[in-house]
Protein backbone atom coordinates (compact mmCIF):
# COMPACT_ATOMS: atom_id res chain seq x y z
CA UNK A 1 0.00 0.00 0.00
CA UNK A 2 2.71 2.12 1.26
CA UNK A 3 4.04 2.45 -2.79
CA UNK A 4 0.57 4.05 -3.82
CA UNK A 5 0.17 6.32 -1.24
CA UNK A 6 0.64 9.94 -3.13
CA UNK A 7 3.53 11.78 -2.20
CA UNK A 8 2.79 15.62 -0.74
CA UNK A 9 6.87 16.61 0.11
CA UNK A 10 10.18 16.13 -1.26
CA UNK A 11 13.35 16.46 0.49
CA UNK A 12 16.43 17.15 -1.18
CA UNK A 13 19.75 16.46 -0.22
CA UNK A 14 21.81 19.74 -0.88
CA UNK A 15 25.49 19.10 -0.78
CA UNK A 16 26.10 16.93 -3.80
CA UNK A 17 22.48 16.34 -4.71
CA UNK A 18 21.33 19.87 -5.87
CA UNK A 19 24.74 22.28 -5.53
CA UNK A 20 28.32 21.52 -6.58
CA UNK A 21 30.25 21.31 -3.53
CA UNK A 22 33.39 20.56 -4.76
CA UNK A 23 33.75 23.33 -7.55
CA UNK A 24 32.57 25.94 -5.37
CA UNK A 25 35.02 25.38 -2.13
CA UNK A 26 37.84 24.90 -5.03
CA UNK A 27 36.71 28.48 -6.73
CA UNK A 28 36.47 30.42 -3.43
CA UNK A 29 39.79 29.11 -1.53
CA UNK A 30 41.89 29.43 -5.06
CA UNK A 31 42.53 32.85 -4.19
CA UNK A 32 43.00 32.20 -0.54
CA UNK A 33 45.47 29.71 -1.10
CA UNK A 34 47.73 31.81 -3.98
CA UNK A 35 47.99 33.98 -0.57
CA UNK A 36 49.23 31.85 1.63
CA UNK A 37 49.64 28.23 0.12
CA UNK A 38 50.94 27.92 -3.59
CA UNK A 39 51.92 24.57 -2.95
CA UNK A 40 48.24 23.69 -2.03
CA UNK A 41 46.08 22.79 -5.43
CA UNK A 42 42.36 23.88 -4.66
CA UNK A 43 40.66 21.07 -5.52
CA UNK A 44 42.34 18.99 -3.05
CA UNK A 45 42.17 21.42 -0.64
CA UNK A 46 38.51 21.19 -1.08
CA UNK A 47 38.82 17.08 -0.63
CA UNK A 48 40.79 17.67 2.28
CA UNK A 49 38.37 20.00 3.91
CA UNK A 50 35.52 17.97 3.25
CA UNK A 51 37.41 14.48 4.30
CA UNK A 52 36.93 15.95 7.96
CA UNK A 53 33.31 15.93 7.31
CA UNK A 54 31.98 13.32 8.22
CA UNK A 55 34.04 12.35 11.42
CA UNK A 56 33.37 16.22 12.28
CA UNK A 57 29.19 14.81 12.39
CA UNK A 58 29.94 12.04 13.81
CA UNK A 59 30.89 13.41 17.85
CA UNK A 60 27.68 14.44 17.43
CA UNK A 61 25.70 11.42 15.52
CA UNK A 62 27.41 9.53 18.40
CA UNK A 63 26.78 11.69 21.76
CA UNK A 64 29.98 12.11 22.76
CA UNK A 65 29.77 16.16 21.78
CA UNK A 66 26.11 18.12 21.72
CA UNK A 67 24.69 19.54 18.64
CA UNK A 68 26.46 22.33 17.02
CA UNK A 69 25.45 23.70 13.82
CA UNK A 70 27.62 23.18 10.61
CA UNK A 71 29.35 26.29 10.18
CA UNK A 72 30.91 25.83 13.45
CA UNK A 73 31.84 22.06 12.58
CA UNK A 74 32.59 23.53 8.64
CA UNK A 75 35.32 26.16 10.79
CA UNK A 76 37.02 23.75 12.90
CA UNK A 77 37.66 21.54 9.80
CA UNK A 78 38.89 23.90 7.93
CA UNK A 79 41.95 24.46 10.57
CA UNK A 80 42.24 20.50 10.30
CA UNK A 81 41.72 20.88 6.20
CA UNK A 82 44.50 23.53 6.54
CA UNK A 83 47.30 21.75 8.74
CA UNK A 84 46.52 18.66 6.84
CA UNK A 85 47.86 20.14 3.19
CA UNK A 86 50.60 21.78 5.68
CA UNK A 87 49.72 25.52 5.59
CA UNK A 88 50.99 27.23 8.62
CA UNK A 89 47.48 28.81 10.05
CA UNK A 90 49.24 31.00 12.80
CA UNK A 91 49.60 33.77 10.63
CA UNK A 92 46.49 33.90 9.06
CA UNK A 93 44.22 36.68 10.29
CA UNK A 94 41.00 34.59 12.15
CA UNK A 95 38.92 36.79 9.64
CA UNK A 96 40.36 35.61 6.86
CA UNK A 97 39.22 32.13 7.66
CA UNK A 98 36.23 32.94 9.10
CA UNK A 99 35.05 34.79 5.52
CA UNK A 100 36.61 31.34 3.58
CA UNK A 101 34.05 29.57 6.14
CA UNK A 102 31.52 30.96 4.32
CA UNK A 103 32.59 29.64 0.81
CA UNK A 104 29.70 26.95 1.83
CA UNK A 105 26.74 29.42 2.08
CA UNK A 106 27.95 30.20 -1.96
CA UNK A 107 27.65 27.03 -4.04
CA UNK A 108 26.49 27.09 -7.36
CA UNK A 109 23.60 24.46 -8.19
CA UNK A 110 23.67 21.50 -10.88
CA UNK A 111 22.62 23.01 -14.61
CA UNK A 112 19.34 21.47 -13.78
CA UNK A 113 18.89 22.23 -9.99
CA UNK A 114 16.84 25.16 -10.53
CA UNK A 115 14.75 24.67 -13.11
CA UNK A 116 13.91 20.85 -11.77
CA UNK A 117 13.08 22.53 -8.18
CA UNK A 118 10.71 25.36 -9.97
CA UNK A 119 8.79 22.47 -11.36
CA UNK A 120 9.00 19.78 -8.85
CA UNK A 121 7.52 23.20 -6.23
CA UNK A 122 4.44 23.31 -8.10
CA UNK A 123 3.25 20.16 -7.43
CA UNK A 124 5.01 19.33 -3.81
CA UNK A 125 6.47 20.84 -0.93
CA UNK A 126 10.19 21.10 -1.63
CA UNK A 127 12.92 21.65 1.06
CA UNK A 128 16.32 20.52 1.66
CA UNK A 129 16.90 17.75 4.42
CA UNK A 130 20.47 18.57 4.64
CA UNK A 131 23.57 18.56 6.91
CA UNK A 132 23.99 22.18 6.37
CA UNK A 133 23.06 24.93 9.21
CA UNK A 134 19.52 27.41 7.80
CA UNK A 135 21.46 30.57 7.90
CA UNK A 136 24.09 28.65 5.09
CA UNK A 137 20.96 26.83 3.18
CA UNK A 138 18.70 30.18 3.30
CA UNK A 139 22.43 32.09 1.48
CA UNK A 140 22.94 29.60 -0.74
CA UNK A 141 19.40 29.43 -2.07
CA UNK A 142 19.08 33.27 -2.34
CA UNK A 143 22.35 33.26 -4.35
CA UNK A 144 21.64 30.09 -6.88
CA UNK A 145 17.60 31.15 -6.39
CA UNK A 146 16.75 28.13 -5.17
CA UNK A 147 12.94 28.11 -4.60
CA UNK A 148 12.45 26.29 -1.70
CA UNK A 149 9.48 26.76 0.47
CA UNK A 150 10.91 26.47 3.53
CA UNK A 151 14.40 24.87 5.08
CA UNK A 152 14.14 21.77 6.91
CA UNK A 153 17.38 19.78 8.16
CA UNK A 154 19.92 19.12 10.86
CA UNK A 155 19.70 22.62 12.76
CA UNK A 156 15.49 22.26 12.99
CA UNK A 157 15.80 19.22 14.54
CA UNK A 158 19.46 19.08 15.79
CA UNK A 159 20.88 15.83 14.88
CA UNK A 160 22.59 14.84 11.47
CA UNK A 161 22.07 12.32 8.77
CA UNK A 162 21.48 9.62 8.31
CA UNK A 163 20.19 9.22 12.28
CA UNK A 164 16.65 7.99 11.50
CA UNK A 165 15.33 10.58 14.18
CA UNK A 166 16.54 13.20 11.68
CA UNK A 167 14.37 12.05 9.21
CA UNK A 168 11.48 11.00 11.22
CA UNK A 169 10.98 13.93 13.16
CA UNK A 170 10.80 15.79 9.82
CA UNK A 171 8.24 13.93 8.50
CA UNK A 172 6.42 14.86 12.16
CA UNK A 173 6.74 18.32 11.42
CA UNK A 174 5.59 18.46 8.16
CA UNK A 175 2.55 16.59 9.57
CA UNK A 176 2.54 13.59 7.12
CA UNK A 177 3.03 9.82 6.99
CA UNK A 178 6.26 9.25 5.85
CA UNK A 179 4.98 7.29 2.58
CA UNK A 180 3.72 10.59 1.62
CA UNK A 181 7.54 12.43 1.45
CA UNK A 182 10.45 11.43 -0.84
CA UNK A 183 13.81 11.56 0.01
CA UNK A 184 15.97 12.72 -3.04
CA UNK A 185 19.88 12.30 -2.99
CA UNK A 186 22.43 11.81 -4.76
CA UNK A 187 23.95 9.52 -1.69
CA UNK A 188 22.51 5.71 -1.59
CA UNK A 189 22.94 5.70 2.02
CA UNK A 190 21.34 9.07 2.87
CA UNK A 191 18.43 6.55 0.33
CA UNK A 192 18.86 3.32 2.65
CA UNK A 193 18.13 5.57 5.89
CA UNK A 194 15.55 7.57 4.34
CA UNK A 195 13.95 4.12 2.88
CA UNK A 196 14.02 2.35 6.85
CA UNK A 197 12.08 5.17 8.10
CA UNK A 198 9.47 4.79 5.72
CA UNK A 199 9.61 6.89 3.37
CA UNK A 200 10.32 6.93 -0.36
CA UNK A 201 14.02 7.87 -2.27
CA UNK A 202 14.72 8.90 -5.24
CA UNK A 203 18.31 8.78 -6.63
CA UNK A 204 19.94 11.11 -8.72
CA UNK A 205 23.47 10.72 -10.49
CA UNK A 206 26.08 13.00 -9.97
CA UNK A 207 28.98 11.18 -11.20
CA UNK A 208 31.02 13.94 -10.82
CA UNK A 209 30.41 15.18 -7.14
CA UNK A 210 33.93 14.41 -6.07
CA UNK A 211 35.71 14.77 -9.54
CA UNK A 212 36.64 13.09 -12.81
CA UNK A 213 37.82 9.99 -10.92
CA UNK A 214 34.93 9.28 -8.98
CA UNK A 215 34.58 5.65 -7.65
CA UNK A 216 31.16 5.74 -5.30
CA UNK A 217 27.51 6.28 -5.34
CA UNK A 218 28.25 5.80 -9.41
CA UNK A 219 24.67 3.84 -9.65
CA UNK A 220 21.90 2.90 -7.56
CA UNK A 221 22.69 0.17 -4.81
CA UNK A 222 19.19 -0.61 -4.23
CA UNK A 223 15.87 -0.23 -6.48
CA UNK A 224 14.90 2.95 -5.28
CA UNK A 225 11.36 4.21 -6.09
CA UNK A 226 12.54 6.88 -8.67
CA UNK A 227 16.44 6.78 -10.71
CA UNK A 228 16.10 9.71 -12.56
CA UNK A 229 18.41 11.42 -15.00
CA UNK A 230 18.27 14.87 -12.96
CA UNK A 231 15.96 17.28 -10.97
CA UNK A 232 14.16 17.94 -14.53
CA UNK A 233 13.66 14.27 -15.48
CA UNK A 234 11.91 13.87 -11.59
CA UNK A 235 9.51 16.71 -12.33
CA UNK A 236 8.47 14.78 -15.46
CA UNK A 237 8.20 11.36 -14.33
CA UNK A 238 6.27 12.93 -11.18
CA UNK A 239 3.71 14.48 -12.94
CA UNK A 240 2.87 11.24 -15.05
CA UNK B 1 25.68 53.33 16.25
CA UNK B 2 22.85 50.04 16.52
CA UNK B 3 20.47 52.41 14.14
CA UNK B 4 22.81 52.73 11.36
CA UNK B 5 23.94 49.37 11.45
CA UNK B 6 22.21 47.87 7.76
CA UNK B 7 19.36 45.20 8.12
CA UNK B 8 20.10 42.07 6.43
CA UNK B 9 16.60 40.06 7.38
CA UNK B 10 13.46 41.26 8.32
CA UNK B 11 10.82 38.33 10.55
CA UNK B 12 7.47 38.96 10.16
CA UNK B 13 4.81 38.11 12.61
CA UNK B 14 2.09 36.36 10.70
CA UNK B 15 -1.35 36.21 12.22
CA UNK B 16 -3.16 39.71 11.95
CA UNK B 17 0.44 41.33 10.66
CA UNK B 18 0.62 39.11 7.08
CA UNK B 19 -2.51 37.32 6.69
CA UNK B 20 -6.22 37.84 7.64
CA UNK B 21 -7.04 35.20 10.52
CA UNK B 22 -10.13 36.55 11.50
CA UNK B 23 -12.21 36.76 8.01
CA UNK B 24 -10.12 33.19 7.28
CA UNK B 25 -11.57 31.43 10.32
CA UNK B 26 -15.26 33.04 9.89
CA UNK B 27 -14.99 31.65 6.25
CA UNK B 28 -14.24 27.88 6.89
CA UNK B 29 -16.41 27.92 10.35
CA UNK B 30 -19.54 29.09 8.78
CA UNK B 31 -20.59 25.48 6.72
CA UNK B 32 -19.03 23.68 10.08
CA UNK B 33 -21.49 26.15 12.06
CA UNK B 34 -24.40 25.93 9.70
CA UNK B 35 -24.33 21.75 10.46
CA UNK B 36 -23.26 21.60 14.32
CA UNK B 37 -24.88 25.30 15.80
CA UNK B 38 -26.92 27.28 13.32
CA UNK B 39 -26.99 29.90 16.80
CA UNK B 40 -23.56 30.69 16.83
CA UNK B 41 -22.13 33.71 14.54
CA UNK B 42 -18.90 32.60 12.74
CA UNK B 43 -17.09 35.87 13.48
CA UNK B 44 -18.08 35.47 17.64
CA UNK B 45 -16.62 31.74 17.03
CA UNK B 46 -13.21 32.91 15.31
CA UNK B 47 -13.31 35.48 18.11
CA UNK B 48 -14.07 32.31 20.77
CA UNK B 49 -11.31 30.31 19.13
CA UNK B 50 -8.57 32.98 19.22
CA UNK B 51 -9.19 33.93 23.43
CA UNK B 52 -7.94 30.51 23.93
CA UNK B 53 -4.47 31.57 22.02
CA UNK B 54 -2.67 33.39 24.32
CA UNK B 55 -3.60 31.59 27.56
CA UNK B 56 -2.70 28.49 25.72
CA UNK B 57 0.63 29.19 24.89
CA UNK B 58 1.47 30.75 28.24
CA UNK B 59 1.30 27.32 29.83
CA UNK B 60 4.25 26.40 27.52
CA UNK B 61 6.00 30.41 28.11
CA UNK B 62 5.49 29.29 32.12
CA UNK B 63 7.50 26.15 31.60
CA UNK B 64 3.98 23.91 32.89
CA UNK B 65 3.97 22.26 30.18
CA UNK B 66 6.54 20.92 27.49
CA UNK B 67 6.22 22.71 23.76
CA UNK B 68 3.97 21.65 21.39
CA UNK B 69 3.06 23.16 18.03
CA UNK B 70 0.11 25.41 17.01
CA UNK B 71 -1.93 22.81 15.68
CA UNK B 72 -1.74 20.66 18.68
CA UNK B 73 -2.72 23.97 21.03
CA UNK B 74 -5.55 24.93 18.42
CA UNK B 75 -7.28 21.62 18.29
CA UNK B 76 -7.56 22.02 21.78
CA UNK B 77 -8.72 25.52 21.94
CA UNK B 78 -11.17 24.45 19.01
CA UNK B 79 -12.52 21.93 22.12
CA UNK B 80 -13.00 24.87 23.96
CA UNK B 81 -14.25 27.77 21.99
CA UNK B 82 -17.03 24.98 20.78
CA UNK B 83 -17.53 24.34 24.71
CA UNK B 84 -17.81 28.37 24.94
CA UNK B 85 -20.84 28.88 22.19
CA UNK B 86 -22.64 25.87 23.81
CA UNK B 87 -22.30 23.33 21.05
CA UNK B 88 -22.05 19.59 21.84
CA UNK B 89 -18.97 18.27 20.44
CA UNK B 90 -19.17 14.77 21.64
CA UNK B 91 -21.86 14.13 18.14
CA UNK B 92 -18.91 15.64 15.92
CA UNK B 93 -16.99 13.39 14.42
CA UNK B 94 -12.77 13.66 15.81
CA UNK B 95 -12.24 13.68 11.95
CA UNK B 96 -14.40 17.24 11.20
CA UNK B 97 -12.90 18.88 14.37
CA UNK B 98 -9.77 17.86 12.75
CA UNK B 99 -10.62 19.29 9.08
CA UNK B 100 -11.85 22.46 10.54
CA UNK B 101 -8.41 22.70 12.45
CA UNK B 102 -6.40 23.13 9.13
CA UNK B 103 -8.42 26.71 8.59
CA UNK B 104 -5.29 28.12 10.07
CA UNK B 105 -3.34 27.00 7.44
CA UNK B 106 -5.76 28.63 4.64
CA UNK B 107 -5.80 32.38 5.64
CA UNK B 108 -5.69 34.54 3.02
CA UNK B 109 -2.92 37.73 3.09
CA UNK B 110 -3.89 41.22 3.29
CA UNK B 111 -4.06 42.47 -0.07
CA UNK B 112 -0.49 44.48 0.30
CA UNK B 113 1.50 41.44 1.44
CA UNK B 114 2.35 39.38 -1.14
CA UNK B 115 3.29 42.27 -3.45
CA UNK B 116 5.42 43.97 -0.49
CA UNK B 117 6.65 40.11 0.68
CA UNK B 118 8.18 40.08 -2.83
CA UNK B 119 9.78 43.44 -3.19
CA UNK B 120 11.33 43.22 0.50
CA UNK B 121 12.53 39.63 -0.85
CA UNK B 122 14.83 41.38 -3.09
CA UNK B 123 16.92 43.09 -0.93
CA UNK B 124 16.42 41.13 2.82
CA UNK B 125 16.26 38.04 3.85
CA UNK B 126 12.14 37.52 4.98
CA UNK B 127 10.98 34.82 7.30
CA UNK B 128 8.23 34.38 9.47
CA UNK B 129 8.59 34.65 13.13
CA UNK B 130 5.50 33.54 14.22
CA UNK B 131 4.03 31.38 17.01
CA UNK B 132 2.45 29.16 13.99
CA UNK B 133 4.16 25.80 13.19
CA UNK B 134 6.23 24.79 10.72
CA UNK B 135 3.45 22.49 8.33
CA UNK B 136 0.96 25.47 8.94
CA UNK B 137 2.95 28.23 7.65
CA UNK B 138 4.33 26.27 4.75
CA UNK B 139 0.57 25.35 3.80
CA UNK B 140 -0.32 28.95 3.81
CA UNK B 141 2.56 30.60 1.72
CA UNK B 142 1.83 28.04 -1.28
CA UNK B 143 -1.83 28.66 -1.17
CA UNK B 144 -1.14 32.66 -0.36
CA UNK B 145 1.70 33.14 -2.44
CA UNK B 146 4.05 34.35 0.39
CA UNK B 147 7.40 33.99 -0.69
CA UNK B 148 9.37 32.76 1.93
CA UNK B 149 13.06 32.66 2.05
CA UNK B 150 12.25 29.87 5.01
CA UNK B 151 10.19 29.14 7.91
CA UNK B 152 11.68 30.40 11.40
CA UNK B 153 9.28 31.18 14.71
CA UNK B 154 8.01 29.22 17.88
CA UNK B 155 8.81 25.29 16.58
CA UNK B 156 13.02 26.07 15.04
CA UNK B 157 13.54 27.48 18.77
CA UNK B 158 10.48 25.55 20.73
CA UNK B 159 9.20 28.16 22.68
CA UNK B 160 6.66 31.25 22.01
CA UNK B 161 6.88 35.00 21.81
CA UNK B 162 7.02 36.89 23.20
CA UNK B 163 9.76 34.99 25.35
CA UNK B 164 12.83 36.66 24.80
CA UNK B 165 15.05 33.32 23.48
CA UNK B 166 12.42 33.06 20.87
CA UNK B 167 14.08 36.67 19.08
CA UNK B 168 17.81 35.75 20.40
CA UNK B 169 17.93 32.38 19.06
CA UNK B 170 15.92 33.43 15.85
CA UNK B 171 19.17 35.98 15.39
CA UNK B 172 21.42 33.23 16.41
CA UNK B 173 20.05 31.12 13.71
CA UNK B 174 20.45 33.32 10.70
CA UNK B 175 24.29 34.52 11.56
CA UNK B 176 23.47 37.72 12.29
CA UNK B 177 23.65 40.67 14.60
CA UNK B 178 20.26 41.59 16.28
CA UNK B 179 20.52 45.29 15.06
CA UNK B 180 20.65 43.54 11.68
CA UNK B 181 17.27 42.35 12.19
CA UNK B 182 14.11 44.31 11.73
CA UNK B 183 10.61 42.68 13.25
CA UNK B 184 7.94 43.38 11.46
CA UNK B 185 4.17 43.16 13.20
CA UNK B 186 1.13 44.51 13.62
CA UNK B 187 1.15 44.17 17.34
CA UNK B 188 2.98 46.75 19.93
CA UNK B 189 3.87 43.83 22.69
CA UNK B 190 5.87 41.75 19.88
CA UNK B 191 7.69 44.70 18.69
CA UNK B 192 8.56 45.52 22.46
CA UNK B 193 10.09 42.18 22.89
CA UNK B 194 12.02 42.34 19.97
CA UNK B 195 13.27 45.74 20.75
CA UNK B 196 14.33 44.50 24.32
CA UNK B 197 16.48 42.02 22.72
CA UNK B 198 18.36 44.44 20.24
CA UNK B 199 15.75 44.19 17.16
CA UNK B 200 14.38 46.64 15.05
CA UNK B 201 10.90 47.61 14.79
CA UNK B 202 8.40 47.84 11.97
CA UNK B 203 5.14 48.59 13.27
CA UNK B 204 1.94 47.88 10.65
CA UNK B 205 -1.27 49.46 11.73
CA UNK B 206 -4.05 46.24 10.83
CA UNK B 207 -7.28 48.58 12.14
CA UNK B 208 -9.60 45.56 11.10
CA UNK B 209 -8.04 42.67 12.48
CA UNK B 210 -10.04 42.28 15.34
CA UNK B 211 -12.89 43.22 13.17
CA UNK B 212 -14.29 46.95 12.88
CA UNK B 213 -14.92 47.64 16.77
CA UNK B 214 -11.45 46.79 17.31
CA UNK B 215 -9.69 48.83 20.22
CA UNK B 216 -6.28 47.43 20.58
CA UNK B 217 -2.94 47.89 18.55
CA UNK B 218 -4.53 51.21 16.67
CA UNK B 219 -1.34 53.30 16.90
CA UNK B 220 2.34 52.88 17.33
CA UNK B 221 2.94 52.74 21.29
CA UNK B 222 6.89 53.36 21.35
CA UNK B 223 8.84 55.12 18.62
CA UNK B 224 9.21 51.90 16.30
CA UNK B 225 12.11 52.83 13.89
CA UNK B 226 9.63 52.51 10.74
CA UNK B 227 5.88 52.81 11.09
CA UNK B 228 5.00 52.08 7.46
CA UNK B 229 1.15 51.91 6.19
CA UNK B 230 1.41 48.73 5.05
CA UNK B 231 3.90 46.12 3.76
CA UNK B 232 4.14 47.80 0.32
CA UNK B 233 5.17 51.18 2.12
CA UNK B 234 7.80 49.52 4.09
CA UNK B 235 9.59 48.13 0.79
CA UNK B 236 9.45 51.33 0.08
CA UNK B 237 10.99 53.31 2.73
CA UNK B 238 13.96 50.65 3.54
CA UNK B 239 14.82 51.07 -0.31
CA UNK B 240 15.89 54.39 0.32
Amino acid sequence: MANTTPIKALLFDTFGTVVDWRSGVARDAQPFLERHARHVDAFAFADAWRREYMPAMEEVRSGRRPFVRLDVLHRENLQKALQACKVDTASIDARELDELNLCWHRLDPWPDSVEGLQRLKQQFIIAPLSNGNISLMVDMAKRAGLPWDTILGAEVVRGYKPSPQVYTQTVEILGLQPAEVCMVAAHNNDLAAARSCGLKTAFVLRPTEHGAAQTTDLHAEQAWDFVPRDLIDLAEQLSQ
